[in-house]
């Protein structure tokens, strides 16, 4: 096991009507800026309770921050906040509001071109608004954890940051409040939750068995709970409530640590967003069963593990057990109505070599668990993924 | 799966050669009182070490908190401390030194007798002086959650307090330093840590997939690393490292989440410490067969997934394999040379009264998952642990 360090002082509240709660969670002094993505909150009553549970304190709401929050939109959230003096802030939402959230809170006290928060990806962020969570969509994790990701239109960027001042005072996490989502957004969740757990364990072994169990904990649960949620004619509450806290646990650090980590399916992801604007998770979809066809020999052992675990595989030889990972792994996506082929998303080959440009002038050069994964080893999987 | 809240802000600072980390742990303008148990942390170098990192900083030592820490003991650091004004406590041990720190910490700024702390269970905690803690036996799990064991000597008590101000500030693990831990107390923490997980595991179904499995890495890993560490002639980093790993997340308040729990294990084996000064995670492995054993109709369904998933068992009957469940923990903790017989530790049939009798002098009369283990049902647990 490697060393590491794990600190996460998010406080989570689960459970049904615990929007309540925010009577007690926000100080009494704050002064709330509410932000939300569209009209759905509004619309299924989320914020009515939360402006309920808000009681006598000051508060206003920001409403338009997209998916795939940009640096635009952040920005004029950050001039209205210091305008008005809010001094607390609520993201209502999935991980666009949140990590939108994240950015405005530590934009707003930042001195000089907020850009450069994202040019040092946070490292320069010295001071940041406190801020609280209403989990809505369960997905990316950005409820317990420090990071996030914008994107700037105008330059056609989207970049990660993180900073240990940025992460959520609290967050809330209703299952119920998943009720109401449409089933594209709630197999977008199921896959992302599963690649953030991959890209954390299918790496190589490191004498870490609770992190990979806990992993393949994690990874079984979405196998099981996935397609239940997308056959359900009715939503289960359990289910919602399993999906939920799994994904947060995919991505709060825990699973991580003292572990090799990848990242390179979530890099490349990030420039098919941000050129064509896929959901982040079928990025994702796309790139992963792709990257882990090509790194099959340095993936090896832990492919074998996961095909084993996760999978039940345990005839063949190494080479069509891994295989039949890779697949399963494909299909599990297909099957939640997720599409693993850039083509059905109609983008052409020749689109190719531009995503390459963008990764190599984003910085993205050595990517993966060992950094040997070139932009030459990007375009094989991109070429393979089509 | 039921709701909860999870909050641990307890920074882990995890690996080898990391006690120079508390020269930018512990703030700058602490006065320290370093807390230890016995001789061993200064002889074994740990100290040195710690004092060295803490540079300027003016500190100073108490030491002898025993086994158990008593109230008495406490107390005597907690005068020291008003007395000459330290500000921040640094915990340098295991279990016992960590929840004297905790108590302490809460005993200082404490207005009245601070035996009220125990008897209201830490409820009436409003303050208590930051600390921090460098870790030298794993077992417990203190250095990541909010919660002690007190005993106090003169009325044979020994209970549990716990409170959102007591979570560690940091905890600094280095597995390195249970290289000089002797057999008896790696054996100890291997079995602790285990019975902690189990508690909050073997209750009955929740839909909580991912807690099971999390918990049952946990065992897993126990299972196997437990026998290599008590066979190892070397001591073998990686598995000191998962051992720590796994006791720290054993009891730091994750598996637990919305899920119920036991715990009458461990109440019962208080008063057999209480009472016989026998090791905290002996009267563990005395006591927990026989609860199993006897709660096998209430705890059906997870003593099969139990046997399956952490022992492997899978044929014979329900109740075939429910047995063999039960027996498989009992050889475990006698392989790792834990006798799980009252008997084997010169405590006869009759003091059974005697500790029904302090069970209910402490308010445990409603004891485990459902609240039905009366003084009567762990009379007959007593009676078959003998």
């Amino acid at each position: 096991m490697n060393k590491f360090d794990f600190y996460n002082p998010t406080h989570i509240v689960f459970g049904k009507d615990r929007i309540g709660d925010l009577a007690k969670l926000v100080p009494s002094t704050g002064k709330v800026l509410i932000l939300v993505g569209g009209s759905s909150a509004e619309k299924t009553g989320t914020l009515g309770q939360v402006r309920e549970a808000l009681g006598s304190r000051s508060h206003g709401t920001f409403t338009g921050i997209e998916p795939n929050p940009s640096f635009e939109t952040c920005m004029k959230a950050v001039q209205m906040i210091r305008e008005q003096g809010f001094n607390f802030l609520l993201a209502v939402g999935g991980g666009s509001v949140i990590d939108a959230t994240k950015f405005i809170a530590a934009a707003v006290p930042f001195e000089g071109d907020a850009w450069d928060i994202m040019l040092k990806r946070g490292g320069n962020v010295q001071s940041a608004l406190p801020f609280g969570v209403v989990l809505t969509l369960p997905a990316t994790g950005s409820e317990m954890n420090s990071g996030g990701v914008i994107t700037r239109k105008d330059i056609g960027a989207k970049l990660p940051f993180r900073s240990s001042l940025l992460y959520p005072k609290f967050s809330i996490l209703d299952p119920t409040k998943t009720y109401t989502l449409p089933a594209k957004q709630l197999a977008n969740g199921v896959v992302d939750a599963f690649v953030h757990t991959v890209e954390q364990y299918l790496t190589y072994p490191a004498n870490a068995p609770v992190q990979d169990r806990f992993a393949e904990g994690l990874l079984q649960t979405l196998v099981e709970v996935g397609p239940k949620i997308m056959a359900a004619t009715e939503p289960s509450y359990d289910d919602r409530a399993n999906l939920m806290w799994t994904a947060t646990l995919a991505l709060n650090g825990l699973i991580g640590t003292g572990v090799p980590q990848d990242w390179s399916t979530h890099m490349i992801g990030h420039e098919l967003t941000a050129k064509y604007d896929i959901d982040h998770a079928r990025t994702l979809a796309i790139v992963l069963p792709a990257m882990l066809h090509e790194r099959r020999e340095q993936k090896r052992e832990k492919l074998l593990q996961y095909g084993q675990r996760v999978w039940g595989i345990q005839s063949g030889s190494d080479d069509e057990r891994i295989s039949a990972a890779i697949e399963a792994t494909r299909s599990f996506f297909e099957s939640l109505g997720i599409p693993t082929r850039l083509s059905a998303y109609g983008v052409g080959s020749e689109a190719i070599d531009a995503l390459i440009e963008q990764l190599q002038a984003h910085g993205m050069t050595k990517l993966g668990e060992h950094g040997d994964i070139t932009p030459e080893v990007c375009r094989r999987v991109l070429v393979a993924a089509h």
